[in-house]
């Protein structure tokens, strides 16, 4: 195993502790692991928290700022925070208005965050929760989740967490930022494929075994399993292959308009990502859609894997208004 | 060779097509390979542009913008762009203030865009050349160069696209921006090392050959060798070592401050890339610098090799104010 690291232990709290050194206008507590915004809780906006699991950044802690999270809490790689340190970032985010939390489906992260919950609505904090789940290759073109857990959550996080955080931004109230939430993940669907395996620190060897000539279709972002491994083709087929999943999985809409993006799982140069974008367009186009916005890079990765996801959002006129406006975190910045 | 790719040989063509349906806020024209702003030539306004090679996006296109580069040519996957491209970019960004060009130091790349330059002259366009050479892997203490052509330019040319790109959008005249960029030049060395070789498409195979538990320590950003490969150790021995080489290079400044860039080669986890940055702020801290301002992520790369360059600029406080100054572009974007 190669990584630049001290050791797998002290990975998560060596690394924010260079996030806190690189943003000094986030709050990074090391004890919670929580990030949070400087001026949280902000006084009379609903909160909006996300975290989960390292392995992925700049999901969440990247996205913490004005117009998206007022705090995140991240857990060990690919390990749930426990509900005690989501209570903090719940408690960090509050300012009498109550809490969204968005939670990607996963067991460990929809147990903890719901007991979190519990332990804040004791407190007599209002919480509301969006759990995402948008993997396509998890799920049948009904809706019947494929496995026993339903669909995995994925790039939609990054969509749910913008919207949301917007619409915070905007003064509107508990139901209504979470009802935006659940309405942007319905709309969304993700899909990935892995060229390689990732390798957890803490583990030492990658999570599977990969020929040089096939790639994992349908993978998830801690290295499940796929839909299928098949050999490697021409990125036009396999981002065509791709979005077919996705698309027939994609609720219908009122509206041709899509928020598209091109996701790096870790290891993949945002060349070859510019090729998948120019590809899904091409088929974008053809399924009658046009692209209104895009995401091309990092975003949700899984450590050190090779491989792309993409993630379709059908976008109404009010998601549209609101991923438009000003958006301040290390990862996401446009308007401010 | 795992590439998500359709082939080698389209390659950039393809990823420049992504590009622009990712942003629609570029001109990019596919012939000449020409990234510009849509309103270059930007009236009253000196030209700043840049180029190179393809493989290390998101430079030069992703620093394409207000306050940032007028105009970037891509050539071929770690292969110069030739003259004629080189004069489209300078005609596209000239608005009869002059142009800079900033150039990283490599045979191929100075040699055509002096060429350029020269045609550009006969055209009637006063252009200035910026060549930038921070790499302290080739190079002496004493500024000696280590070997033939010099120090190799690499992580220094985001900081002089930055400061050029910030004093032209001043209205500062083509004398200025040009020794703006040779003073951050200058006060800039970075050092790479990496974990694993990259592979270019055309090529099909790593460049080297790396056991595993070695590093390359000092390598160059198309893979060049590097001052020595050594046995894999904690980041922050390795950190330490990089800083160590790299400080005793930089030139003694007026002032502690610094900016520094913890930049990702391709393949390396943002997780990583904040573990390094926080054993570089203790280690500058420990020789009496302040980090004012950090870049973490993925800067200037070399296509898929997993590793990390480390670049500190003593940054005066005119870099400061530039540095600060709005910048819009696909990679870099704060303050507006």
């Amino acid at each position: 195993m190669k990584k630049l690291i001290n050791s797998a232990e002290s990975l998560t709290a060596d690394a924010l502790a260079g996030m806190a050194a690189a943003h000094p206008d986030l709050r990074i507590d090391p004890r919670t692991h929580v990030i949070s915004r400087a001026d949280a809780p902000v006084p009379g906006k609903v909160g909006v928290v996300s975290g989960g699991g390292a392995g992925h950044e700049p999901l969440h802690g990247g996205y913490v700022g004005r117009g998206m999270l007022d705090a995140a809490v991240v857990g060990e790689v690919f390990t749930s925070p426990t509900p005690d340190r989501i209570l903090a970032a719940l408690r960090a985010a509050d300012s009498g208005r109550g809490v969204l939390q968005i939670v990607k489906n996963y067991t460990g992260d929809t147990l903890n965050f719901a007991m979190a919950a519990e332990l804040a609505e004791d407190l007599g904090i209002a919480v509301r929760t969006v759990v995402v789940d948008d993997d396509a290759a998890t799920g049948t073109p009904d809706g019947t989740p494929g496995r026993s857990a339903g669909r995995r959550g994925t790039g939609a996080t990054v969509f749910v967490e913008r919207v949301c955080g917007a619409l915070a931004e905007q003064g509107a109230d508990l139901t209504a930022v979470a009802d935006a939430g659940a309405r942007v993940n319905a709309a969304t669907r993700s899909i990935a494929i892995a060229l390689t395996a990732c390798t957890v620190p803490a583990v030492g060897r990658a999570g599977f075994e990969l020929p040089d000539d096939r790639i994992e279709f349908g993978v998830g972002i801690h290295g499940e399993p796929g839909l299928r491994t098949e050999p490697l083709r021409p990125a036009s087929e396999i981002v065509q292959d791709a979005l077919a999943v996705l698309l027939d999985q994609l609720p219908p809409g009122d509206d041709d308009r899509t928020i598209v993006m091109v996701n790096g799982l870790g290891a993949t140069p945002l060349l070859e990502l510019y090729v998948v974008l120019n590809e899904a367009s091409a088929v974008l186009r053809k399924a009658g859609l046009t692209v209104a916005h895009t995401l091309v890079g990092n975003y949700v990765t899984a450590l050190d894997m090779a491989g792309v996801s993409l993630t379709v959002c059908r976008a109404d006129e009010r998601t549209l208004g609101l991923w438009n406006t000003p958006v301040n975190t290390p990862a996401l910045r446009w308007g401010c």
